[in-house]
């Protein structure tokens, strides 16, 4: 098994890339549930926060009725006017593109953003639409009956785990 | 004013990077009306046709009010089973990502595609969102006030203006 990389250290790397990004027309939104910690981590970090808000699209994903819910969707939650806005959205693994395209979807329910940057920590290999992170700090390739996912420690800070699915 | 790359090139470059990638279980569907073209020069080459079809976005765009209709929309041409297809999506200049994510919501309107590649001729800088092509011949920055549009001349070869707009 290969060694996973740190993942503070990836977390250290995305706030560089994403910080020179806030304006004062940007939000910052984070993807239940890895992208959402991220993004505190982040605001954490910054003295003035950007509007910001969370999305969870169990609901919206193409495959909703194979996957079933494994948790209990938590409502997104954005109660800022997405019009005309340059959102930053968070998220820690980009896989196939279906997660964010349901992402996009359900914030175009919302209103018209002037732009969305997709920042994510990891890029798993896998893609299976036209849809790619515009940042992504870590490049590895992941088998199909695995899964990585973000994990946090009671202290707060980041790890990643590779688990068989 | 830079010279524009010739069209015909980039159509024959285009042509060598899709027709490796069509298998039993493709479709190729080309966006109303630079896409179409060029798909039907690139069948024209083909001795096995695969399935395929267009799209016309105009309804499914993001500022359709905004915009309003400059052209009488064709009805999309869709006669196959989108489930679990590859689909390759064929477009003329890729922009803002905005024409392609109206492609995408269309397409899973029919279906849910096992992947979908886009292929363009050319990119013209101005991305909005995370969504780009995988394959791409040409890459141009051309101003927000000017616009690039693939056309045919009578006997049916390509060439591209810039016009201001």
């Amino acid at each position: 098994m290969s060694t996973l990389p740190n993942a503070e250290q990836l977390f250290q790397q995305l706030c560089q890339q994403i910080k020179p990004l806030i304006q004062e027309n940007t939000a910052l939104i984070g993807i239940h549930s890895g992208g959402a910690w991220l993004m505190q981590r982040l605001l954490d970090t910054l003295t003035v926060q950007p509007v910001h808000g969370t999305l969870d699209v169990s609901f919206y994903r193409d495959d909703y009725l194979q996957r079933g819910l494994h948790h209990e969707p938590k409502p997104s939650n954005i109660a800022f006017d997405v019009q005309d806005r340059h959102i930053i959205l968070i998220d820690d693994v980009f896989y196939t593109g279906r997660t964010i395209r349901a992402a996009m979807n359900e914030l175009f329910d919302y209103g018209r953003p002037a732009s969305i940057t997709l920042a994510v920590l990891i890029n798993r290999g896998g893609q299976e639409l036209p849809i790619a992170p515009q940042i992504c700090v870590h490049h590895m390739q992941v088998a199909q009956n695995q899964n990585i996912q973000l994990l946090q420690h009671a202290d707060g800070s980041f790890y990643l785990e590779l688990e068989d699915c």
